[in-house]
């Protein structure tokens, strides 16, 4: 699926983006669109990111006033829109409902799906695009912490992605030290 | 438990280190500690989400370099430590292995968890003075979706908790609308 986040400011905005980007990555999200002004650090600093530890994610920017024109095109062209908002149905009852069937039934279907994140002040016309608004919790907290929760129980198996043609690897272990596994020297050995 | 945020800079972190209190709050952590430079702008963002939306939450700073004998000090005399990192013991195999039920054995046994999150730049010794290295999935992503995604599978109705004394609390709905229930005035009506 595509994270789409609406509102982007450079200088307040840069590190939760940032964030909300390689949260996206790690937890199998194919890219990230960014409604608001345009970021060259952040599109490095999640490039460096897809190039040392593997895949193919995706990011890109759009201007602000753009995103009711890119999400009618999503509706009309793509798929469907789920909106991450803390005015929405816990995700506790969506769950109840078995809603997470609908969306998982195939990764095609995942590939269609648009998962909105938006800063502070969301405008009331989100909330009638999405075909589910859902809430991480009716409390405030973070865009981050709740795209990480909505991902995690979307994505199979989203806690222990492999990533393609990484140069970096962690090996996992109890001490928690820094252990990597260098993939070029190890497909050299091969 | 606690959370303990190791290392904060007011002008680099401040966004960071807000939605982790943030999200510690909203997942049932009692307080933060902030090892770092002292920050009053998020004591009073995070003192005014308390107020509004309820609970007792603490935030608390102390000097960086204080942070070996708060470690020292919390294991000697109050609990046990998770360290939550990306070079740690991915936690599908943590949870494979039950010790969430070691954790979750009382609320008392939770109090006495300290569950600390890092920056960039984690000192080795970090590492050591942790019961457990737990990794949130071995990619680099972000410590807000990290405490989250942790704090969501550890605390008990993690992602619907009721706060105590709130002026404003969320009615959800499906349309995603903002509806508030005023606390204050439903008190009145009883």
């Amino acid at each position: 699926m595509t994270v789409f986040r609406l509102g982007h400011r450079i200088f307040r905005d840069k590190r939760i983006t940032t964030h909300l980007a390689l949260v996206a990555r790690a937890f199998g999200a194919t890219g990230i669109q960014i409604a608001g002004e345009p970021d060259e650090k952040i599109i490095q600093s999640v490039s460096k990111v897809v190039s040392e530890w593997g895949g193919s994610f995706t990011i890109d920017f759009l201007p602000y006033e753009e995103w009711i024109q890119f999400l009618e095109n999503w509706k009309l062209t793509i798929g469907k829109i789920i909106h991450l908002t803390m005015y929405g149905e816990n995700i506790v009852e969506f769950q109840k409902k078995n809603d997470f069937k609908k969306l998982k039934t195939s990764n095609e279907d995942l590939n269609k799906l648009l998962v909105i994140v938006g800063g502070e002040k969301v405008p009331a016309k989100v909330f009638q695009f999405a075909d589910w608004n859902i809430a991480i919790t009716n409390q405030p907290h973070s865009e981050v912490g709740s795209l990480a929760i909505f991902l995690e129980k979307l994505v199979p198996n989203s806690l222990k992605i492999d990533f393609p043609d990484s140069k970096r690897q962690i090996k996992p272990s109890l001490e928690g030290k820094k252990k990597y596994q260098n993939c070029d020297e190890a497909n050299e050995k091969k």
